[in-house]
């Protein structure tokens, strides 16, 4: 699975692998691949600094790069106590109501909201990069459209190459505009944020309007098959982030939110406001039908929801309140049926990729 | 682009063209693939007959297939009328209110509604059949799951290979066990009736489910990169419907609505129960917004919906309100940017195909 840019970022397949987990991202880059590490949950410098020297020591000397959540256009100096203070009384409320519905206990004393949804906030994203760019980062993904002007000067001035998702090819378009070296088109079956448009029709839409730059195929793919069709619609690689979640590495496997993805089918999953104020595609939980709920408050815009429902998520986890737990999952959840190591999903989306190139140089005659 | 499927229906390209224009489905035969006429618009079997003795006679010998939507469970007996007797005051009222504020007219005396959705009904649907079987159909298509098992056994008493429409793994198994012999799995981005699955996750997903019995892949495809898509993820053969909307042989290419679809982008469509009452993606219009509107009525169950729009479907058209005036059609509406020929469609799909096999060949290292 080489293409001209696996070649330029010296990979050794055009697979990039998004992932939460430092584990996963090192076992990624060192299966030949890109691990490309959320930075999203990171709300101290220290704490990424830490993970990434621990990347560092694990990556065998590979390649592997930084995903960050950054707006294009940030509003300079608002603090997450300006945004707190615009949430609705009843929207705090529902959340409560819905927690204590399902016998979720508050935080410990002293207990932290772990994960959140704060790297948005114009300080913590730059303080995530100022700790980033001390580090030999072969890409940084957005996950909002292209990074600030500055910041993409910035990452080439280290010789990182920029990545933007982009759900259209009106917004691939823009990021192109601004600069950014790598598009990756993340079709409506993919987990996390998502657009309408099925990858099968986005991918070769922003092949064409971006061409040259590459593109990464993005979205409801999770097996080497999956791999060939984004390939077909004209991509010089795949960008993979489901499909990780119930790895060993990724150490969910003795939890229950990996027992409900190994359950979950194809259509358990749904694309809610609920997560971010953005569609997000999910595991469908009691959580996501209380928000889709017509009696219910309806969702915030980003990013008050987010910062509304962070530590009642954290709750949720701490909890295992099972009904309640989710995750950003994508369609692919269907086919995600056993745990693995990375190295052993690795090797069968290769060689899944190679049967189906196979089998498709005999339906066109070629074998 | 042969598969053992091909193959055995004797045609040159794994290429399938739904489409409810004879010409078009004529053309598409001819240039070697199996052109399948939608049969839902022919309430009278004296028309079916006329176009299909029309395709026995420009096919040059040339397999095809016909389409029909047959609910596998049918209430007996139940005409039209007592249909009709069903629809609310409301919905009817709105339907007129709707129509009156863009200007369009009622049907001129005597005229009929030549558009409609009564194929449905079991006296229309067998009437339809009983005609078709006279005819050597190579396949029959049922796009609302299996055909009811007397028909199955029917076709094939005939030599005719039996398809039915799918949208997730379970339907098309609950096919397969009907006796079906192809499932064609439709994705999320396809026009007309689609489940939530999209494409890429849905056709290996069913391709398991069904093994050994062939899949087509269904919905994005609408060019040579996205056969080769839809192969790669385990299809015998592609089903394209949209694509053949603008092609010269389809005759609209004088209308609004051809300018609509070339000037339409991928976003351009929505999934709504406005046609039919269950959810079918179409272009999005004046017509489909007010359905959606929550300051309306909602729409009907199938199939009081159809029956209620039949009407005014066809004083739209007639009337050319082009605000109102679209068509059932998928995301790959945005791909369909010329009027050309049926063969330089096909000539342009296996070109592309062609080179999408290439590339992935030289990606896996093996040219």
């Amino acid at each position: 699975m080489r293409t001209a840019l696996s070649e330029q970022l010296g990979i050794e397949h055009a697979l990039f692998g998004f992932t939460p987990f430092p584990a996963v991202a090192a076992a990624i880059s060192r299966a030949g691949g890109l691990g490309v590490l959320g930075a999203v949950r990171y709300s101290e410098p220290e704490q990424l600094a830490r993970d990434l020297d621990w990347m560092q020591e694990h990556t065998d000397g590979r390649p592997y790069g930084l995903d960050v959540v950054m707006p294009a256009r940030q509003v300079r100096g608002v603090t997450e106590a300006d945004i707190d203070g615009m949430i609705p009384a009843a929207h705090r409320r529902f959340v409560e109501e819905t927690l204590a519905r399902h016998g979720v206990p508050p935080l410990p004393a002293g207990g932290r909201s772990g994960w959140r949804i704060t790297g948005w906030l114009e300080d913590v994203a730059r303080a995530q990069l100022d700790t980033a760019f001390d580090y030999p980062l072969a890409l940084l993904a957005n996950a909002l459209g292209p990074p600030p002007p500055d910041v993409i000067d910035r990452a080439h001035g280290h010789g990182i190459r920029v990545a933007a998702l982009a759900g259209s090819a009106r917004h691939a378009l823009r990021h192109a505009d601004a600069g950014v070296d790598i598009v990756v088109a993340q079709g409506y079956e993919a987990g996390g944020h998502t657009g309408e448009i099925a990858t099968m029709v986005l991918t070769p839409e922003v092949v064409r309007a971006v061409d040259p730059l590459p593109v990464l195929a993005a979205g409801g793919i999770g097996s080497g098959e999956q791999i060939a069709a984004g390939l077909a619609l004209g991509a010089q690689g795949v960008w993979l982030g489901s499909i990780w979640l119930t790895t060993e590495e990724a150490g969910l496997q003795s939890g229950a939110l990996t027992g409900k993805l190994l359950a979950a089918g194809s259509g358990d999953t749904v694309r809610s406001r609920c997560l971010t104020g953005k569609p997000a595609r999910q595991l469908r939980t009691a959580w996501t039908d209380a928000w889709e709920d017509p009696a219910g408050p309806g969702t915030l815009p980003m990013p008050l929801q987010g910062l509304l429902v962070a530590e009642a998520l954290t709750r949720i986890q701490q909890h295992e309140a099972v009904p309640l737990l989710g995750t950003p999952v994508g369609q692919i959840v269907g086919r995600m049926d056993s745990v693995r190591g990375v190295q052993a999903v690795v090797d069968e989306l290769t060689a899944g990729f190679e049967r189906a190139v196979r089998r498709l140089d005999r339906i066109a005659g070629h074998a």
